[in-house]
């Protein structure tokens, strides 16, 4: 049956057309060089479809908000500040302690739940089937056995499908997700318990039923959950979870605890203490923090080596050793102890590491490419259906997986023998203790002989890892294309559909596979002494660099997992290498994903040319804003109308505009100084009025306006009008006795106001429920004051302004919210160049951003939203066409 | 005569006076507890004393200055800019990398260099000596080896000591130097090409000495004087070595490739490229910039494998293979191959690190205390006098240290079997292939015997570590406390001798000493099954952590330099706890250097209580100040007169001052809002000058005052009038047609200015010397204008003022400055908490942070000097006072 069936599917060009041994080198490096050429024009189609692509992009959506990192510090805050001596400091430094300590333990032991049940499932599943299919083969009812295997599979990825139904956040490896809540953005529901639990439940669901998803993504999720949640000691999904610990209510200490929970879910899944610290520094930390980088690393420690405890103590029986570091670890690459010559890499294979960079970043770009078209694909017609769609695809990608799979290994394994001549003893710690050998496949195959590539298939993914970095001589390069070619479709399927899946073992193995294949061509073909390993290590490295794009702290992770410092240069250079090629066509997997969402996320730096632009090409000039006192009417009608974050607490200056224009030319002598400088918020509005009209109106309403504004028949109006109209409709009585007329000049309405403080939305509305507020004919000083406590009792969500029962307030009442604004936020100059603005939004964690001009008016403000690349491309733009 | 001496100088209480193996266990512990007593109340004194020494604190020195991390971005910049497009900036990107791995490279091949050398040195004066040693030994001449050995050593350190005696930067570690230079403290001197050869050869010579040194610190300061001098492509000290490659003239970019330097320092000397790039971001990045991470990850990685190429193909005379890592290494910890039961350390061990990481903490406390006393010692009583004298001390400590070395091994060394019964064939890579078993040394014993100080005093450092970490059951617990006893003074004395020498090598092998010590100890006198080479290491991390109380960076070298990933925990949790032990009582020894030269360094953040101080209560309210337009003998005066390196440029606003006392208290309805935040310079020098008066003058100099200004007689004079005689004596025309007069009022003097943004003293120095001026009856615009690269010509000796040839300038011709001036520096408002001020100015690499009130004045200006621990203390002692 086996060979009837070995020419039967020609699934792929001529690869799959063999004959067992027999075949010339000579052939077989003709079949690679068709199947090189067929991956470089595909590789160049997509590239050209990825040129052709610009037209839909996807701009970045206003509703994700950015979270507050700057400390909004003002009288209540100092309040506690006075009590706050450094012996409570320390107090509360310890409490944080332990509290990093908690996260990484309790890490460490999802971990260990999820690595104990997939184990389980898996042993399970492979002992079972493998026993149908010994006695099939005999029988001839291998049918029977595939329906086994899909019983097994489809019903462990529809219960990981359903929780993901439950909760959709949990879908995915969740390294976007964290990615961008680290950059400063909130996304809904991404750090809450539900999701917590349909995640962990969910990938270890999925692992289990075959697909070809790892498990590291999730757990980096799981822990940053963990990071967030914890502190908290309360839950929105279980209300019954409340203790008092009225502390880190803030989204400082929160993000804080995040990039610790983040760092030891990679140290657990990796066993990459080091790497999982400076993964969460990469992708998360605007600045250096010592204090926190040093808590970082012990949350990481901790989660390893809890994992490592209890896994060492399980498996072995020997607890309080520690033997097993990260849920995946690549096992130890050492030369067999007698051979001096054997070299794990020599000088000349760098150049070979750096073609294969090259290849890996091509092929991860192509992945990259096919996985974008997929996810619109699915974007568009998957995702508007019904929930239960989504349910389908998932089990019908999981068939799939389970047929392929299961006739791969049947028709397109090779037999080869058992004892392989070159097999030394390397003494990998492989999951269960037993070496490599014990968890090669004999499917199909005659006694002494194992099927080559059931072995990579009918095994647990790490598994097939580990053969192909310690197993020498085992695997023919037919098969190894094979399994490559299949892989790569297989996942670049899988990666999108709603189930939790992560990435990196997946693109390990692909990657294990090409650099295994380079390394059998070089050695048998050519003839070159090489250490497969490190080929098997370097492809790996190379298909997961040019997939994820991820630097510093990938580099650091695969050297943490092999455990073998001297890696450190041919990792980091086929990293770099790969990195570089890909970025040549697109961006990393996660951030084409980040993108995919809309999501607002700040890159590391602005380009050069940003620079011709200044803060006051990029602010929004258009301010809503309280007053120092305000009434209560004023204030709701502001709130309920308005989708604004924070406001701008100004006076006004109304007689000093007159002045100003006089004095904005200084004659002293004949010595002329122009003040520059100096920008008035209408000069401001009037020359953008005109630049604007010079500028498409569609285009400027994709960046500029919020989308429940603009109206679609009203393109062809004058756009500022509609702004200024829009702009004061709301405020019938925003100032007791000056409501704005419709008489009012444009310098009228463009007054200047002198900038005050920052107060936020949440503030406002705390201070309108606790009812904060005093009576026109009383002093300011009667109104009650709140304490710390108080005001940030609701977080992490503050109650809704539409909520709000409006009978139990007299709207006559008067607000003063100087005790709780900000008095004194970073603030830029008109003038200031944004790579600078850039520099301190970013560094700083800023949410809001005044630009205060030279006489102390604010004429603008700076959010998330004005910093973006695309927005910023698109004002650049507009520059080049006033010019 | 090794009998006979036995018990002849009884150097340390009871330890010395033993008689071989014959003693009991209870005898043993007996004197243990004996001196963990002394050691104890040692320690105990140390401390009293230090606390009662704050007296005599040393305050940051005033003429320290900082560098520019931030970008002055003007028009000649930004016409730099207009030409910068994107292909541009990816050209100069190229150039950085090629650049950073030029770095890498030269500092691997200095370590090189240095190594090769010490090894060639070190290996002929024992082979020499050890030849006269077996010879005297039976012919009785014995104070001849001792004479040979001396000679060899003191013609060493006299060579080192003359190097300094010309470069004495080059003293020490260079590793506060280098942690103050990425601080941004410039520290003359510290990067130039004279103080690297002085450093990289001194430090050959010193080691081969014998000292007990380093060369880890020195090599870290040579790469990063590497970085420093090698993409300027000129140096001061060969003024032939000049090519015209006009890029990278600024204090940033310099910082950024000493950043990079130090890490290929770290990395060449450990062989440790993550641990070497945490150490330069720990050390010195203010904020997370992953380019430039990314840089010098790859700058250590070049500089390791460097290294590591050379050195395999050097030994092994194997070229293109990488077994040789970094200077250092521990070799290899690992069970021997068939015990099952043997574990490297278990959780149980875990408990007794905690223990070594305490007592590693006080032993560092004391070494820091003992050092810091001999330190100020030496700066009161030996640097003041002539020079020679401390070349007189280095030869005094080389004497005294041969002389100890050589009578230690005579006569308190024990006879030992040659092959220990659980010697096991670890197969450690000791310095050149032989196993551990090869450096063991037989002096003064009998055959088949060997003696166990000799083995440690009488090999190279390293390799006595490796013998300590790897050498089962080799040293007598006697031995071991004497040689540490012995070790810890010499090494405490040797640190701050003015010869290259670093601190790690002897801290980790003083370490290794106490935790071989206590493995011994456990093992033999307790009976606990444990891995002496572990304990040993620990014992090292103990110490060194104790010592120099680094975290992040330390940990990661040390992980690196075994190896061995699951030494992580332990390492970490060890370093953890020396940490907080030891700073209970002091600083870590660099930043104990740092302060005894009165750098004024910034912290990583500052205190709790520090926030009851703001902006205004901190910075510096008399301003120099230049107008946009100014006349030569203005400046000039201006530049001659003062030191300050940067000149807020203002106009003034006379009018508006008494507008806007009239408006201070805007009337609105019956609302009243004080305009708190606007702050003048008159009023805040009116409330300082009260708080003052009631504070002791004497204190006040200490903090507020330049030096040379505050005569000692005129301490009873009004503090205030003294200072503004002071401010304006110097500026007989500042203004061309507005000379202060002294009729003015203080309200006139301290007159609103208008900030329009700064310039620094060098620009304008600039602008004189090219003569960029137009006259009184042209326009401006005649004015010159120059390039950018003209501007950055003379980086980084711009000419003096006082150099400046004045016949040649028209004195009443007049400067434009607007184009050259930074026009939008970050700002502060007045009323920001010291912690925000601290945070911005810190992680922006800040250089002067002007205080700007609500309506665009400026009312003083905040440098590194009004941050510094001991200014804020004295300010908030104030603070308490006028409250």
């Amino acid at each position: 049956m086996l060979k009837m069936a070995c020419c039967g599917s020609c699934l792929c060009c001529q690869c799959c057309c063999r004959d067992g041994e027999t075949r010339t080198p000579e052939e077989l490096i003709n079949g690679f060089r068709y199947q090189a050429l067929f991956i470089l024009v595909a590789v160049t189609l997509a590239i050209l479809g990825e040129t052709h692509d610009e037209e839909d992009e996807i701009l970045p959506r206003k509703d994700y908000e950015s979270l507050d990192y700057d400390r909004c510090i003002n009288d209540p805050y100092v309040e506690v500040l006075e009590g706050m001596n450094n012996k409570k400091a320390k107090k509360y430094e310890a409490v944080k302690w332990m509290l990093v300590f908690a996260i990484g333990v309790t890490t460490g032991l999802v971990g260990l739940f999820v690595d104990f049940f997939v184990r389980l499932f898996s042993q399970l599943k492979f002992k079972l089937v493998e026993k149908s299919v010994t006695e099939c083969t005999e029988k001839g009812c291998l049918a029977l056995s595939l329906l086994e295997l899909l019983a097994f599979n489809m019903t462990f990825v529809f219960i990981a499908s359903i929780l993901v139904l439950i909760e959709p956040v949990a879908a995915g490896s969740g390294i976007p997700e964290i990615k961008s809540y680290l950059n400063g953005v909130k996304i809904p529901g991404i750090v809450r318990l539900r999701t917590f639990l349909c995640k962990a439940i969910g990938v270890l669901f999925t692992v289990a039923g075959g697909l070809f998803v790892g498990k590291e993504g999730p757990m980096i999720h799981s822990g940053a959950i963990v990071g967030a949640g914890l502190p908290q000691f309360q839950s929105i999904t279980f209300k019954k979870i409340h203790f008092d610990f009225p502390y880190f209510r803030s989204d400082r200490d929160k993000r804080d605890f995040v990039s610790a929970g983040a760092a030891a879910g990679v140290a657990a899944a990796f066993g990459a203490p080091i790497g999982g610290t400076l993964f969460s520094l990469e992708e998360g930390s605007s600045f250096w923090n010592q204090a926190l980088t040093w808590k970082v690393l012990f949350c990481s420690m901790s989660a390893t080596f809890t994992l490592n405890f209890f896994r060492s103590g399980i498996n072995f029986n020997k607890w309080g050793s520690f033997q097993l570091p990260g849920l995946l670890n690549f096992g130890e690459f050492k030369c067999p102890d007698g051979d001096k010559n054997c070299h794990l890499w020599t000088a000349v294979d760098l150049a070979f590491f750096v073609l294969m960079g090259i290849v890996g970043g091509l092929l991860g770009a192509l992945f990259n490419c096919i996985n974008r078209r997929l996810s619109k694909y699915r974007m568009r017609n998957v995702h508007p259906k019904a929930r239960f769609i989504r349910l389908l695809e998932s089990l019908l990608v999981c068939m799939a997986t389970t047929v392929v799979i299961f006739l791969a290994s049947m028709t397109l394994g090779e037999c080869r023998d058992l004892v392989s001549p070159t097999t030394n003893n390397t003494t990998a710690l492989v999951s269960d203790s037993e070496g490599v050998d014990a968890t090669i496949k004999q499917f199909f195959c005659p006694n002494k002989t194992y099927n080559d590539m059931a072995t990579l298939f009918f095994n647990p993914q790490e598994v097939a890892i580990h053969q192909l970095f310690h197993q020498d001589g085992t695997f023919s390069p037919v098969t190894l294309t094979i399994f490559f070619v299949l892989y790569f479709l297989l996942a670049c399927w899988t990666y999108g559909v709603s189930v939790p899946s992560g990435l990196f073992v997946p693109s390990l193995l692909c990657g294990a596979a090409f650099g295994r294949l380079v390394a059998n061509v070089l050695k048998v073909n050519i003839g070159i002494d090489i250490y497969s390993g490190t080929f098997a290590l370097i492809g790996a490295a190379a298909f997961l660099g040019g997939v994820v794009r991820m630097t510093i702290s990938l580099t650091v992770i695969l050297i943490e997992s092999t455990n073998e410092i001297t890696y450190g240069l041919p990792i980091m250079i086929t990293l770099m290498v790969a990195k570089w090629t890909g970025d040549f066509f697109n961006h990393g997997l996660y951030d084409i994903h980040i993108q995919l969402r809309g999501v607002p996320l700040l890159e590391w730096e602005t380009e050069v040319e940003m620079d011709k632009l200044t803060a006051s090409d990029i602010m929004e000039p258009n301010l809503t804003y309280v007053y120092p006192h305000t009434r209560i009417q004023s204030l709701v009608c502001i709130l309920r109308t308005t989708v604004y974050h924070a406001f701008p607490v100004v006076t006004e200056n109304r007689e000093n505009e007159k002045d100003f224009m006089k004095g904005n030319i200084l004659v002293s002598n004949n010595i002329r100084f122009k003040k520059t400088n100096v920008l008035t918020r209408a000069g401001e509005q009037r020359r953008r009025c005109q630049s604007m009209k010079s500028y498409p109106s569609s285009e400027l309403r994709n960046v500029c306006d919020e989308p429940a504004v603009a109206e679609p028949g009203e393109e062809s109006q004058d756009m500022l009008q509609q702004m200024l109209e829009r702009r004061h409709a709301p405020y019938p009585n925003l100032y007791p006795d000056q409501s704005p007329s419709e008489e009012w000049t444009m310098e009228e309405r463009f007054r200047p106001l002198t900038f005050h403080g920052l107060i936020l939305r949440s503030q406002l509305v705390n201070l309108l429920i606790r009812g904060v507020c005093y009576a026109e004919n009383q002093s300011s000083a009667t109104q009650p004051r709140l304490s710390y406590a108080e005001m940030t009792e609701d977080y992490p969500r503050f109650p809704d302004i539409h909520d709000l029962d409006l009978a139990l307030l007299d709207p006559h009442m008067i607000i003063d919210v100087t005790p709780y604004m900000n008095p004194c936020p970073y603030t830029v100059s008109p003038n200031t160049h944004v790579s600078q603005v850039f520099n301190l939004f970013r560094t700083m964690g800023l949410r809001h951003l005044p630009v205060v001009n030279a006489s102390g008016e604010i004429v603008g403000i700076i959010t998330r939203h004005n910093l973006t690349h695309e927005f910023l491309l698109a004002k650049l733009r507009q520059h080049y066409i006033t010019i």
